[in-house]
């Protein structure tokens, strides 16, 4: 049966998710497939290969309708910025370069926490919000902002971006070559500090699992507390009604999600319910996907 | 020469204003007036008070098109919020009491820093500003957002209600009765704390002038540093292009702006250039003028 669908690329740190769907139902992926980024071998290497993977998906009886792109960093204009994890990807020229790719074909870009928090406004928990937060615990930090029922983009791409939030006015600072909040909460920090509390190599995750360790204990209360004032202050500043989270570490939600309930109850004026994410796996895929809703609008 | 005219009012915690202006230059008006808010006798007479001289004020040869109004708190749906300052104006059904007033004629409401900050978009230091924050530093602290080319109201009315933002994780908050940045940042507490370490009354603005004093100089560079982590806190968050400063403390910007400038350019990874407001007298009045704009459109 022929039929009209879109492709969906989400360009991750670790591996390249693609997939393609029918244009009827963007939500439910036809085919999926998924290559290991190398991040070390560069950027070209990741973008061809990723290419080829979407030409050989896009190998269907019909017609390729719009594609959607999320990519980790941020995306301004013709160049990705704030992308350190792959060389070359930072500076990479990604919409032109998707845009010889592709041809006629709409293509619709994002980075990958914006690109989630749009899965999550037309399907899932985000559904009818008009302002709220997409919150993404992963191995990185980062947030969505929606405004007017839209995810906001900010003056360059970098809304959002709540790594770089000081926690306090001593803070190391973005100016310094830091990201001060994202540097004490995200799954990257956390391991890495866990690592050499317990001498040997432990994931965020085994981290949570831990916590009988009083030291352990301590690294996770400071790293929860820190979050928990941040994103308390993203609620007072924005006045959301809701703050979905997802991301990889949300293993640990029972954690996390109790502590940031009680610091938004006491520090915002109109207190938002906190809720999980409803695309936990895959979630910036779906956000691809959710972004070719856009391209062709 | 009969015309079509505005009207704006603007209830203040001390006074309100009210002006009308020619539908074709808003931003001029025609005739002004003011009178005491006089607060500790409560709302009624407030609202009575202005009323009648809008009516005074409206009796220009013509017909009135638009009013707008500007109002200390927060305005949510058919109440004001969050305005402790004149006993009963928390709870007021302002917006249905102003179209009794004002019958067919369309009413436009918000609250004063929003309002300001509309002026600022329309005819002052926001002009052509997609995403932007204008920060009021006066008696109380409060800041309007703007994204898209639009004030963001949030959910509640209360987006940029930037006086109860946490400094840190342990700050006493809204839920145990604090404003914890505008206790240690606004006109009010630096007039308070000021004056209990002077052992004499003094405002905020003549605290800036006696920064000799060492204790003096600890309480402002407290106050101007916390507010400057904020401020860059608020600008990684929406990505601004633009901060616009205004209010009644902006006679002290020589001591703040610098140093808010510098936190920003420091921890913001696309730092916005920090700029004084066009309105600094009657900055809600212009504001409340140019929701009329709003309210024909």
């Amino acid at each position: 049966m022929s039929q009209e669908f879109v492709l969906g690329i989400d360009f991750g740190g670790t591996k390249v998710a693609l997939a393609i769907a029918s244009w009827d139902s963007v939500d439910r992926p036809l085919r999926k497939t998924r290559l290991p980024t190398l991040g070390g071998e560069g950027a070209q290497q990741v973008l061809r290969r990723s290419l080829a993977a979407a030409r050989e998906l896009a190998e269907w009886p019909g017609t390729l309708q719009a594609v959607g792109v999320s990519t980790f960093g941020v995306v301004r204009g013709e160049t990705v910025l704030l992308a350190p994890t792959v060389p070359g990807w930072e500076g990479l020229e990604l919409p032109r370069l998707l845009r010889e790719e592709f041809g006629d074909t709409p293509v619709a870009i994002d980075n990958d926490v914006n690109a989630a928090a749009t899965a999550e406004l037309r399907w899932g928990a985000l559904r009818g919000v008009r302002t709220g937060l997409y919150l993404n615990l992963g191995t990185g930090l980062a947030a969505a902002l929606v405004v007017n029922g839209m995810v906001v983009q900010g003056a360059h791409g970098a809304a959002g971006e709540i790594g770089y939030l000081l926690s306090g006015p001593g803070d190391p600072a973005f100016a310094d070559g830091h990201a001060p909040l994202e540097e004490v909460v995200s799954g990257h920090a956390l391991a890495q500090r866990g690592s050499a509390l317990l001498g040997r190599p432990v994931n965020a995750a085994s981290l949570f699992e831990a916590d009988g360790d009083p030291a352990v204990r301590a690294l996770l209360d400071g790293a929860v507390e820190a979050l928990a004032m941040a994103i308390a202050n993203v609620c007072v500043v924005l006045d959301t009604e809701r703050v979905v989270i997802g991301g990889g570490l949300m293993g640990a939600s029972r954690r996390i999600v109790p502590r940031l309930t009680a610091e938004i109850r006491r520090a915002v004026p109109f207190p938002p319910e906190v809720t999980a994410a409803r695309f936990v796996d895959d979630a910036p895929l779906y956000g691809a996907l959710a972004l070719t809703l856009t391209a062709r609008e």
